[in-house]
């Protein structure tokens, strides 16, 4: 394939990043989440439920003789840890992490089998099952996360161990699974193998590790269905039978060209969707770009709300159907955000299109980094647009949207998932392709980026997201080298100066480019001023509300400025917006005020429940704050869209 | 007690009803609903699941050896469907359907255990498990409901054998529950006992009807408490243990006098309250009346809808909070609406308040009888007030709103509720106490009142609810005689003459109280325009929108008139209503039209999900119908509240 077709995101270790947004979140990783995870996995945590996750790799590497705790995906746990952490030596290096990562590795070759089998959940519970329940049993799941954690530690460090292990567990996986006779044509019931695989595949250029990935994508959904042939054949449960879904949940009932809607199980689906990317870079296979861009749109323009959120419904923790975005009753799970990012990072990588940037943006910004409290130790599983303890607590319907972040789930998947995510947030800052260098995230930052002809090292300075300005330092350049800037979605006008030169450039496809010379000074300010934002028509549960944005930052109501009862308040769209630096408030943020109206009980007797009193209001002073940083401050009220006023 | 404090219902041969709306009601369900139940109870309906009802008695009588089929409280649907036939025989006479009930009542006594058990599920599957497991196992659920049939029988027929029948087996549950040492001092897991007791007891006199109702009452919620103690001797299933409701779901986490909200089950919780308005007034408890008048006062300014429809949560078909009012993820199952109809004829008979009669005569018009389409043949179990078929069929969240009514239920016990509610209609016209007849629906019939004093004829001519003019002619009167005249709570202005001279009556506590003399001609004029509602600001399910009503009844907006997409509907509170009666349409109702705006998509790109366009509007003309009439033209969308126009 024609590589030069497509971009790749700039390595971790070439992007420095030193602004106070992007930095202090993977501060607190450091600091926080990663030794409090680690806590987590040898069960040190008090009042949460155990991990097992290191007694369950002691137990199958022969140490102890504990049996299997935690969930049949617990390894994976430990994976999305060693990812993590490995993302942050690259830029954060740490001797002692370092090494006790070293150990663990030590440990988890100790459990691989002789044949390369490694899942401790099937080496306690009897080798004789493996790869009988592949729809419910995440073997290839978990293998796919300790892939990924196994060739990101290879880039941070240079060493194989990991590697190694892995690529003989890809080994054996391969000696299973695949198109010919006596080899089971299955797939992976939770995705993520197609995606890890591309990343061994980039590292080993074994055309093998491709195939496997290929083969994985290619045969899932294929008739006869393998997953209905395999729980027939086995007795395994097929939960989801009853419902409308079936074989959706997985994306498994047809084949993966066919598919034009994100459907079932969001996660499972961002991660397949990702790994189909992937696929069809590598193999520049034109019908799977066709396939991933059906699926895109789908999402973005039907199934994703405003903070980048998916995954609508509880049920299956799955996708529904397009403009069904309820706000309340949302599922829209962390790890679905962040498998949106990594959809839009590869589809960026097949076309640098600024709308792929857009989308990564609002969800970074927005709906994957509120899955975090600020200081790194609660978290969402769920991020709700609209919340009422109440409700969550009161009306069952409800009550897996928590007001509150929580300590630890048993069922760990997001917190680790952010935590990796945001370790490796200096590679989604720049895409090169040839002598381009595509700037993607704004962000105060030093960038060495190895170009076709050389490398090119830019310093940005910017407030960003608080304010548009980004100030663009070239230190080293050469012949051809060319700089693309997007110009986000959301921004409706913009300058550009280079050395003080005003230049009008037109934007193709989203990305301004320019060439650069050395010592030029580029300065690229967008505007940013408060919006108001609605949703399509189509979407019932937005109708007659608005929300509020400022650059790519969704904004919300919460009790704590506002007061209870939010859904009684009101908003003019032409109400007079102040924005307001409080580096005090929320670890600093931009605050938004203004004047609304809160529909009060004046015409009201106390007990009068249906009336035909005209509605009344009262002005009352809001405060938006950004939606990544609510429920920091005790159980409150919360909304993203807020009736719009008019008349 | 002095029960001259207290009214009673007017027996139901006492008022025949020959209006069009709740004859057409009565009439469906006399042709079509009590022949296709008894097919139902036979199994021998197509499509259905059976119900075993039939034949779980012939095998309790040994006539069969077939084991017991269906849910554990299966005999209900029988005892309901008793009771139906027997109150239309009060009104339709019968000889068929009356061999039909004397036959069956002969294999119930069959049925029927030497010592006077009477329970198939336990008759079949153990008497030695009977009564361990009165929390979840429905045996004096399935005794209360037969004892009703029994005194429906008796009233309607004067034949004493299910009535005999049934003294026995409350006889022997008379020696098994109570306060005595050795007895069990528990109370059922769902109510309805308590009510029929009392009916028993106004026929037989003998106090220990009186005292074992009145037990089963003040035991309920005593600690310790006796499912807590149950639950743990027997080892049984708890099921809500883990929900937020407990042993509130049953209205049994602590005494009632304690209880000020309705909680949990809404259909046992209706049942519930009226058994405890019941009681209260046969012992003339104050502490039980006030018991009574809070938790009203709780449901109906705080958790009822404006259809009447209660229970807002699908896990527990459940009472949630305060002001929860969700208008799509609803229950609002109809035997919880029919339920409330009980709790207000009893809290009308404890005192003779408009309120009562209001909230009465919304459940009628409204949230009871949409649970039954025109034809008789199909249920709502689920009576949403706003529905979108596909967000119930593809969001998995709303798949328990069933946006067509059903054939039949395995759990079938809302059609035959509805059933003995509608041939019990007449039941609910007057009450009477002393020489005051009280009129409390407004319906085209004939009655003879037996009062104090003699006997009060009087013949009503109406065309309501589609029309405010009430005529009552006084055949038959006497010295201090008085009619009661309800003014409803939705009547702004109303006008009285008597043989065409105004009279200026104040209503006292929602009655106009008018003595009547031989031959009075009575003419209320009620006035009865369109009204826009709108709901306590403290529902914020319903914030921005308003409802559209004509005296009791709620109107929806229907797709067939008026297209998908109903929540793009905006609608003017000052909007120029016509109203139109259209006799051809749905069984004949008297339609609403209006112009409205619908959103439209001008300023929106077709793949733009979120925008900074302004909205738009576009006139529509609008047909509104009653909301009960919704669902008989096909899968359709439907709201009752609709967004409001401002500006």
């Amino acid at each position: 394939m024609d590589q030069t077709l497509y971009t790749r995101p700039a390595s971790i270790d070439a992007v420095k990043i030193h602004d106070s947004f992007f930095s202090r979140l993977m501060q607190t990783t450091v600091e926080k989440l990663i030794p409090y995870q680690w806590e987590a996995l040898n069960d040190r945590l008090a009042d949460t439920e155990p991990s097992y996750c290191i007694r369950n790799f002691k137990a199958a590497a022969g140490l102890t003789d504990a049996s299997h705790g935690g969930k049949v995906f617990q390894d994976s746990d430990l994976a999305k840890w060693i990812e993590c952490a490995a993302f942050s030596l690259m830029w954060h290096k740490d001797a002692d992490l370092e090494r006790r990562l070293d150990e663990t590795i030590a440990l988890i070759g100790q459990a691989q089998q002789p044949d390369g089998y490694l899942d401790t959940y099937y080496i306690l519970n009897g080798l004789d099952k493996r790869f009988t329940d592949m729809m419910n049993n995440h073997e290839l799941y978990c293998a796919g996360h300790m892939l990924e954690a196994a060739t990101a530690y290879y880039h941070a460090t240079g060493k194989r161990t990991l590697l190694e292990i892995m690529i003989r567990f890809v080994d054996y996986i391969d000696s299973v699974i695949g198109p010919e006779e006596g080899k089971k044509h299955g797939y992976p019931g939770h995705e993520v193998l197609e995606m890890a695989l591309i990343k061994l595949y980039e590292i080993t250029g074994d055309e093998k590790h491709l195939r496997l990935a290929k083969y994985l994508i290619d045969q899932r959904g294929q008739s006869p269905l393998y997953f209905e042939a395999e729980y027939k054949k086995y007795g395994n449960p097929y939960h989801w039978e009853k419902t409308g879904m079936g074989m959706k949940y997985y994306q498994a009932d047809r084949p993966v060209r066919s598919q034009d809607k994100a459907q079932g199980h969001a996660v499972r689906a961002g991660y397949l969707y990702s790994g189909m990317a992937d696929v069809a870079r590598e193999t520049g296979d034109e019908t799977l770009v066709e396939a991933c861009r059906k699926i895109w749109d789908n999402i973005t323009h039907r199934q994703m709300y405003i903070t980048g959120a998916i995954g609508q419904s509880k049920t299956g923790e799955a996708f529904s159907y397009d403009y069904d975005l309820p706000n309340a009753l949302v599922y829209g799970e962390t790890c679905a955000a962040i498998s949106l990012a990594f959809f839009a990072q590869r589809m960026l990588r097949l076309q640098p299109r600024g709308e792929y940037g857009d989308v990564l943006e609002r969800t970074l910004y927005n709906g994957t980094i509120s899955g975090m409290s600020l200081d790194g130790q609660r978290f969402f599983y769920v991020n709700p647009l609209e919340v009422d303890p109440q409700r969550c607590e009161q009306n069952e319907q409800f009550r897996h949207v928590k007001p509150q972040r929580q300590k630890w789930f048993s069922c760990a998947c997001c917190p680790p998932n952010l935590g990796r995510l945001i370790t490796s947030l200096p590679g989604y800052v720049y895409h090169t392709r040839g002598n381009t260098a595509f700037a993607v995230l704004y962000t105060t930052n030093d960038a060495q980026l190895a170009l076709s002809g050389g490398t090119l090292t830019i310093k940005t300075e910017t407030r960003y997201p608080w304010d548009g300005v980004v100030t663009m330092h070239i230190e080293n350049a050469f012949d051809g080298a060319q700089i693309a800037l997007r110009i986000p979605g959301w921004c409706k006008g913009y300058a550009l100066r280079v050395n003080g030169v005003a230049k009008l450039l037109q934007p193709m496809d989203g990305f301004i480019y320019l060439g650069v010379a050395q010592e030029d000074e580029i300065v690229l300010t967008l505007d940013m001023p408060v919006q108001v934002v609605r949703a399509n028509p189509m979407v019932q549960d937005d109708i007659g509300k608005i929300a509020v944005t400022r650059g790519p930052v969704v904004y919300c109501l919460e009790q704590p400025d506002n007061g209870k009862q939010l859904q009684r308040v009101f908003l003019r769209a032409d109400a007079h917006f102040e924005t307001q630096w409080e580096p005090q408030l929320l670890g600093g943020v931009c605050t938004i005020r203004c004047m609304g109206d809160r529909l009060c009980f004046d015409d009201w007797a106390p007990d009068e429940l249906y009336g035909t009193g005209a509605p009344q209001y009262r002005l009352q002073p809001l405060t938006l704050i950004p939606y990544y940083a609510w429920a920091n401050r005790g159980l409150s009220e919360m909304t993203v869209w807020i009736h719009e006023r008019l008349g």
